[in-house]
């Protein structure tokens, strides 16, 4: 009897000891540690190294412990420099640092640099924000000999907080003396933040015979819907090309990629992306967009960025399905875009798909609200290859059970034909979870 | 010692038994039935009676057993009646309807009706959706005897499911005998969907001596971001005001009030507004709105749809804070109103305030995307009296210890000034938490 007491009891024990860790996961889930997203690759990609770029990763103690929060790249003279910037009204120091100095032609025959520290944004501090992008500046600069108007910085994390700046500069000479060509994923390492997974990217093509050879790395989870670039991204190839044309490239590639991703429809006051090309492949310099190497140095940019901008979404906060939203038939593009961040903002669609369940009408709550052009009866809605409606109503092949099993997928495709015109528009998105809440409830904290 | 073995086991079982109904709230809050939002009024409110409207409420079982899912009211010849309803592309047949109505003219002097239910919103059902609003008024016409063009329908629920309309059309007999004067709060109750509680305003005032009342209710607490007037509401009143001026009053009214809440900025396909002025109050016609009689009927009309309106937002799936944000000093009223739907709006503001967390920085965010002119240096920010940031920067009175006291109470004020000139806006809205995600994810299961 006391034998099955204690045994009893120890059972008990164990339940209680059970449904604390659970309620503890439920209520705290960030605060046991970054799990990695369901929906990340793999493993970090094995990314080429470019010549003319190196990379040191160091902890400077800005807010994490015990990690990387530094980041420092080092590009050769001769380097072209474009980038793209959040459109954000109160943009962050580093954020218009970075495009006075892209203004500024004839510097290109010198080094640069760019420095990136997580844990805090330095936006919204006042002129303090500036002059700590200028005491990071110059001593980059006088660290690694290059002009500080060369030098590119940026900052991620916490909104309003002063930036500690010195505990940046208190170890360049460090990060200096570390520089190397494979550093690359420690310095996607330590630009996250609630980032669970570093991202990378590669693509190569060939020029007479050469390689050329692009790679990118990017942070993002939260607080993503770009307008213009997504939170961090830098993005490095050996491809010799002058950086007016490299900055038109870029921009137009930035609408294609990260400015058709949002996670949560909140716009970064931090985006920056900023590609560089050393010039160092040993292939020809690519001296039109319209030739044939031109084109297939797009294609590879392209291929990198949208690459980069997936993996953002693919770790966007909390999220479980990685969601692509396809609007076709709508009267123009534009249209087209309105309808798909309609729906792929709306936390009414996002929540279903978390609850895996097949509500099109939600779909049907977005497109009448997006403001576009919509006739109600010419709609079409598929999940997937499932025809959910059509012809203004559900469609007669409509199967519930089908289109339950088809939303426990953990990649999703919507599609809406508008069935008025030769608008399209694609967007990429995740679900909206109560990890999502966890993480963004207790932020600062 | 087995006494106080036994004592142990009693202890361990007890907290099992808690840990468990923690963990079963925590999952599935909305399953073990919904609890009356912490926002909630401390009672449904006396509601006087308004000469000329009669209301009944019945179980149709359109979607949900065991509670009363449908509503008629029957309005006296020679009502008046205005509406507004959601601007959405997407709208419902009844929503059609009723517009299509309300543009008839010469009908006045017979007598109408509205007739409404929950459990299903008859949205997105092609031909059928007219069908299923043309049954259940023909049916209501024949058996009150008032025109068919003047009776006005609404439906709200799941959208894209076939109206079981049938259901309806059976138990009009038995709503007909039932109708009441005093039957308004069981048809405030009949209409609710996921609403906690059923919301009610009234308000008087006298005219050359005599009394004047409105009385409105009102349904709604997701899916709202009106774009025109929001989900459900209807406001009787016994004053004496023909149809054009009523309808030019309440749709001025409707941008004060409705069209400044949201709950998590998703329009619903089902919004509708109807406003029934009986005339049989004993006071004067209203003839000028800008009477000294005009102008009270307005403030008056105006408090019952602020005070429906915040009930509504009080009511907002999940929420625990009613939130005000108020913008002054923008460049215009547009640009006001902007920045503070962007605020209201914006996942990680509202899951900041879920959290307690005084994360001012995401008001700075929020300014920052919301499209409208602004300069960062000349922004200020508070909660309640606190002053948060000013100058671009953290106030140097700024207080993380009082910011987060004062994020604990219930009602919450969000001020922002843009410093530029004399635009203001002020919207309600609430906080974004797991119970809105709980009863997001599977509403129609």
């Amino acid at each position: 009897m006391a034998k099955k007491e204690k045994g009893a009891k120890a059972e008990l024990k164990a339940e209680v000891k059970e449904l604390r860790k659970e309620l503890k996961a439920l209520r705290s889930g960030p605060k046991t540690g970054p799990q990695v997203s369901p929906l990340a690759p793999a493993s970090f990609p094995r990314l080429p190294v470019i010549k003319g770029v190196e990379f040191a990763a160091a902890e400077a103690g800005v807010r994490y412990r015990n990690r990387t929060d530094v980041m420092l790249v080092r590009l050769a003279p001769g380097t072209a420099i474009a980038g793209t910037f959040t459109r954000s009204a109160t943009r962050a120091a580093s954020v218009l640092d970075c495009q006075t100095k892209l203004a500024q032609r004839g510097l290109e025959e010198a080094g640069a640099a760019i420095i990136v520290n997580s844990g805090n944004a330095n936006a919204f501090t006042g002129s303090a924000g500036q002059q700590a992008v200028d005491a990071i500046s110059a001593e980059v600069a006088r660290v690694l000999g290059v002009p500080a108007g060369r030098v590119f910085s940026s900052s991620t994390g916490v909104i309003g907080e002063p930036l500690p700046h010195e505990r940046i500069t208190a170890i360049l000479g460090e990060l200096a003396e570390n520089l190397s060509e494979e550093g690359i994923e420690m310095a996607a390492r330590a630009i996250m933040t609630t980032d669970t997974f570093p991202k990378g990217a590669t693509a190569e093509i060939v020029i007479d015979g050469e390689p050329v050879r692009i790679s990118g790395i990017a942070k993002g989870s939260g607080m993503i819907a770009p307008d213009m670039a997504t939170m961090l991204v830098y993005i490095f190839t050996d491809a010799k090309i002058a950086a007016p044309m490299l900055q038109k490239l870029v921009s137009r590639l930035t609408d294609r990629t990260f400015n058709c991703i949002t996670v949560d429809s909140d716009t970064s006051t931090s985006d920056a992306m900023i590609v560089a090309a050393t010039g160092q492949s040993g292939a020809p310099a690519i001296t039109s967009l319209r030739s044939r190497e031109g084109r297939a140095f797009e294609r590879a940019l392209q291929d990198v960025m949208m690459d980069l901008a997936h993996q953002v979404v693919r770790d966007g906060e909390g999220a479980t399905k990685f969601v692509e939203v396809a609007v076709t038939g709508a009267a123009d593009d534009a249209d087209a875009r309105r309808v798909a961040m309609a729906i792929a903002n709306s936390p009414l669609v996002k929540t279903a798909i978390a609850g895996e369940d097949p509500n099109w009408g939600r779909i049907v709550m977005a497109v009448g609200k997006s403001g576009a052009v919509a006739d109600r009866d010419r709609l079409s809605i598929r999940f997937g290859d499932l025809v959910m409606a059509e012809n203004g109503w559900r469609s007669p092949n409509y199967s519930e059970e089908a289109a339950a099993a088809y939303m426990k997928g953990p990649e999703l495709t919507i599609t809406v034909d508008m069935g008025l015109g030769q608008g399209q528009s694609k967007v990429w998105t995740c679900d909206l979870t109560h990890r999502y809440i966890d993480i963004n409830a207790d932020y600062r904290s």
